[in-house]
């Protein structure tokens, strides 16, 4: 069936799998320490313009974001996020599995506001019983963000401004960060977020990897001994090079940045589509994943010949769902898809 | 300095300590295993018209909320509670620590509401993507609240329905429990809340006693071992008579009802004194909190006289602050408060 | 160089590289809720002679050992291991993130022994103060061990009956488990396994997987909500089909045993070799993994042409070390080895 | 019934329950900022020679050890103590169940020897697969140990030279602490002890008080704001006096040294005691407990009259008993138990 559930639908990249097979009787050292992970750490360090950085290669997007919060925060120290931040709602308590607690901030299309972040930081340092609570240790973001939105050069730089000013580390999932950086119109580039973040993640998962994320530490505050907390998350993979030989492949001659613009090229044509047939969007998502506010009538059918994502209820007649596109997602299927639509809607 | 800080300004009730020096002597075993123990947690029982029901004496009241909390959940599982709850916000995450999520509610004078906890539970349960969330697996409230309010019979037995309806049990933390209880015109009784919840605890910190809370779990469904978790929470006292003794005592002749009357009689004619001299209340509390909204100007000449808690910032010019009164509360002390009130808005 | 170093040292047998190439376009859900999963549990399902059984597939043995005993355990309790089992020595301290203690045997070539067990047990039970004690809560062992070493069926059946008796979960880690059931002469077979554990894995990741472990609990004794403590642990890959189709392809036309027995068959060779050339072996292992007992003098020109690991110091002038077959070793370079073997000998 | 069971069967020294009546009615401020915690802090660190020192005063013992433990580990870190060690046998895994490790020793009359501590530092840092393994981040001792043993001057600088070189931090468990000073001969002396350890605590519940433990950091190493650790962990008195006013009176006029001492001669006499009736030993301790191997029919028979601990089987027909004294064991009673004796073993 047609689907357009998620942008990992489908298995990898074929160029990947190529490699995969080329480097499959070589010989390799495990958990991260062969060649290929180090020329991936390489042109990772290039494309985000910062030399001689730590990099690991993780395998899911879940266990990454446990991981990275668990070793850069202290016992007494908990995570600041968006109150949509995928940390806050769809990781089963993984955060908290560690100890710390997730203390939201309000959510704007999925994004925190600089100003809401320093009233929460300042109110907390001004609060004479501040040592009976967690103490916020890191602001959490993601980007682009559960629903797609992205922040501008200037958002980043502001909330990356004020956590210097805290003293608190900046940290970016970017388990979608491909799409996000080949938006049309951003500002944000790799070599920017490398700037503002102590710490960010490049998703391979949902960008034409099988699966892996590259945790980046740009400014050398890498938590000590970060490999053995990996291990500790059994987050340390023992054939590291299913991860180094993928985002090795992903950033050669651009792949990463080719394949994320197909995606998006492929969203615009949903957008536009669904704009021509007066579909009411959720939210303006530049991005991949498309929001409608669908009458749960024409969901009902639609859902028979297409997959896609519920996200929540919205009224009484109407439900929230969201279609993504993906590096994999066919012009076809869009034609396809609009085809079917026009005939529920012609039908009701 | 006069205070109204808090509940906990003064050491014990004077028939505690005349209790721990007749029992000095007399050499008891430990952990709580002792005759004072034992006859402690039948009059609890008695007093809650619930026999035969597991009663565990704790020390502190951030130790039995992680105590009791994690004796109760599963490790997929968090606590539901009010934005404001003290698991919430001053137990330095405390619950987090202990591997789980505190899930709020929006608060109403530091309550939670019937419907808004139905409607979380319904909502959880109907996403299909719930696997990927942290399950609700109990619901906290306090009573009196954080603020100072009260549950009606009817809002606690709405609660335990929802809470029974989804097979989750319903925690009462009862740190000013006496207090509640001796407000004039309440409805709720101990053995109402004995019925409604599955644990509470009857708090004895603030209400005349050195230290000590005692967990009440009345329908058998007291977690498996939990001795061994308490000890494993650094909970379980070696001198376990401290504890027994002083419930002991403040459970016989009525000792915790009459030294609770006492408090809520002095906050009420604090509020009295307050209402006569047109000070804004933050909200309408019944017992023996009482929260205003005042001029920055008379706080800071207020402080230098009286000690009282700084809640928060009001707004530009306003803080709320909280006046506590407790068993140990004199009438002169109320007189005096409201001479220095008269002087200093006279003044201003 | 020619490497012995480990079973993991390859990518993937082809016949798995080929069937991802196969399957890659096809639009699958996640999380593993996709046909080839399903498919891949039948198989494995009839390979155990259990039907019907829970089947969940993570993707590396840490954060698979880390995930079952964290859900098979109550907080209070912790699980028994030998004291060179993997849990105890080489997790980094899994375990004990997420709460539990390790509680160690005395090991005998890698093994525990039913008395021992049951002597533990037994001590534990019979202790007035074992309320202030970790419960042993389930007990772990590895097949093969850390060592190479096997147990034999009737001392699995005796570990089981003791563990049946005292109402805890027999566990089995299946890191090698292709090596296990591949020795010539175990009466050890994945039937009977499935008859004596609560829990085992079957290891994907070193016997021919690029990742992958299948964890199976036969007597329907899963942790409630298991997959959203795999989701909590990290452990919940988005593209569980790279975990189905390998298990599947594993399991098809019994290729797992195939290419476990080519690695029993190697390991001969290499035995075979060793001791032509008179050298010490560190203990009988009748698996992939043989130890031996060298000489620093010989070590150090080994390791010049030859990867291989060292395990620990033995006396002041010798050291343990592994050589390892796998599914992927070739008979050349076991006859290489020894050239290079006999060159060093002949020269010292 | 005469008991000797252990050394908290009585309530707190009269001196204590006297200033908690003196000091009752006064208004403190909460959580060990009133002038009596001060008062009691500055006293122990003239009694320790280290002025300007940070202590901390907490409730109970296994509640101390989980705190400073979990304070002073990173993550990736376990604490070292010997297998006897409290932390590892009797807390109910509670170090664990914050995330750390206890790496074990063997214990020798339940010390830990400088040799052996070296060498596991030093395998550990010479093991190439380090990484994979919990890094020993602290040491833990008890001084008395739990077998009622001391370490000697040189012992202490000995285990202390070993941390400092390896750059963790040594530990000491005072629960009875003052015990282990007022022994006649010993060369330990509290300002040796501030100046060898990194951490340590002075036991209270076992030397007089209800309840308490001041815990020193004598050399500034005090975990980053360990006051939010102590709050997480459960272990922040609200009314702190209840400690600083029995810590003060503990270290005011030498109580805590006479009564120790106290208990140290009634030991004596209770060794003299076996010692003329021919019991054996289990082993030479010079403090409060005295360990004995008896005849399981003598055993019997003595426990119809007196209370004492049962420490494990011996052999078939034997097992190893502990009497121990306290700073409230009155000579009289030791009389009574010798009288016992003598009719049990005239009797058999």
């Amino acid at each position: 069936m047609l689907s357009f559930e998620n942008d990992y639908a489908e298995g990898a990249h074929e160029a990947i799998l190529h490699r995969l097979i080329e480097t499959n009787s070589e010989q390799l050292s495990g958990y991260g320490t062969d060649h290929y992970c180090a020329d991936a750490k390489k042109k990772i360090q290039e494309a985000c313009e910062c030399k001689d950085t730590d990099i690991y290669f993780l395998v899911g997007g879940t266990q990454t974001n446990a991981t990275v919060i668990d070793g850069l925060l202290a016992p007494y120290e908990g995570v600041i996020a968006a109150s949509t931040g995928h940390v806050n709602v769809h990781e089963a308590g993984a955060i908290e599995a560690t100890g710390h607690k997730v203390i939201t901030l309000p959510q704007h299309d999925g994004k925190i506001r600089a100003e809401e972040l320093e009233t929460l930081l300042r109110t907390f340092w001004e609060d004479t019983s501040r040592e009976h609570m967690v103490f916020p240790g890191m602001v959490y973001i993601s980007h682009p963000t559960e629903l797609g939105t992205l922040y501008t050069a200037a958002e980043l730089e502001n909330l990356s401004a004020i956590c210097e000013a805290h003293q608190i580390p900046l940290y970016l999932d970017g388990a979608r960060l491909g799409y996000g950086l080949a938006t049309p119109g951003t500002d944000v580039t790799l070599p920017l977020i490398a700037r503002c973040c102590d710490a960010f993640y490049i998703g391979g998962t949902k960008v034409g990897a099988l699966c892996g994320e590259a945790v980046v530490f740009p400014h050398h505050h890498t938590p000590k001994h970060f490999l053995t907390t990996i291990k500790q998350h059994g987050a340390l993979l023992a054939k590291g090079r299913l991860l180094g030989i993928q985002f090795d492949t992903l950033f050669t001659n651009d792949l990463y940045n080719k394949i994320s613009r197909h995606a998006i090229e492929m969203a615009d044509r949903l957008k536009k589509g669904f704009q021509e047939r007066n579909l009411t969007f959720y939210l303006d998502s530049p991005t991949n994943q498309q929001f409608l506010v669908m009458e749960d009538t024409i969901l009902e059918r639609l859902k028979k010949q297409v997959v896609f994502s519920v996200w929540e209820k919205y009224d009484e007649s109407h439900t929230i769902v969201r279609f993504a596109t993906s590096w994999a997602t066919k012009e076809e299927d869009i034609e396809r898809l609009m085809s079917i639509l026009d005939e529920i809607i012609y039908e009701v």
